[in-house]
């Protein structure tokens, strides 16, 4: 089993068992995305621009991202799973299209842009 | 490979051939994290609490959610990439903690708490 | 002197005193202001749609939601002064502009759509 | 009347005559305030970090700002009427607080710090 699908299940199981699946609507769990989201942001908004590149500060700052974009990537595939999408056909389709989008030769060392 | 390595490695591929690594740092890379769960949060903001469990608008809203959903995970595992974090291994983790620090008998059908 | 004016000049000496203007650029404020909007959200996310609409919960929500609503509108200040944006007059503009893209005689009772 | 007190009664009359209080609950409204954010971090996101100190890219990028920011400010203070917050007197105090919780004397050059 792939580790979405395998991460999809454990989280299914994992709610119904609590019963906690009244609680998980669409609504609901995009804001329980955006706390999390919000708590990456909190760990990375102060790093000096050039430190930002990478994990120059070291395995903690490393560890506590790695808490928290976890935490944003189980409530992402619970909400998919509400929502009833596939994530990783999404996704794999998603940058298909972005190949498309944005194709090799044309770039000209501009940032990427979206819409 | 598993769905979150092989997004990972074509995530990085896609960026390295367009020489966008020079943009794909922590906070920008968190920023468009912000971008696309704010296209999510979008999608969502107006539905109806009772429609708001599934996916009930029938498949135009599932489509949409697809595609914005994919694009938070594919600048998740770039980010993820990017700080050096195993994420499918850190949301197993998590989810393990989860199960303990939320034990199913002493559930007594109080809303999930967050810290 | 307007609120706003004053909590703008507030701030901006806040940081100054401090010599903090060095960390306060777009990026990271921003990213700031999602950090406290992320707050928000963990207040509102799991309240029962019907108890959403108000106050119900009583004193302790409205008091924590009144110190969160403040970190956003103390780092929005920030950001649109380090930004050079007027903020009060662009919401007023913002407004004005929305009652023309809006109009009252033709609302048919549908969610608000945004753009 | 004060910037804020004015917005609040603007927002609130602009949301009663199109008789859209109905969509007006602390989770939507939340939800639209993320969107809005998103939408500020999708014009700063692949700013150099050099260039995202001030307005370099001259004036389009602040004025695309200034309307993205006015976005979050009306969601801002429709958020907190809805809640029953003074927005002003919450922004005062936290302002206030803060000022004790890091003293400029003891302000020794590093990051500022939240938890």
């Amino acid at each position: 089993m792939s580790d979405l699908a395998d991460l999809t299940a454990r989280m299914r199981a994992f709610t119904e068992v609590r019963d906690w699946g009244r609680f998980h609507d669409l609504k609901s769990l995009t804001l329980a995305l955006v706390g999390e989201v919000g708590e990456v942001a909190d760990l990375v908004q102060w790093l000096p621009a050039e430190g930002a590149g990478g994990t120059a500060e070291g395995g903690h700052l490393r560890e506590r991202l790695g808490e928290e974009l976890a935490d944003v990537l189980l409530y992402l595939v619970r909400l998919a799973d509400v929502a009833g999408v596939d994530l990783a056909a999404a996704a794999r389709s998603k940058l298909e299209a972005n190949s498309h989008r944005f194709p090799v030769a044309t770039n000209l060392g501009v940032a990427p842009v979206r819409d």
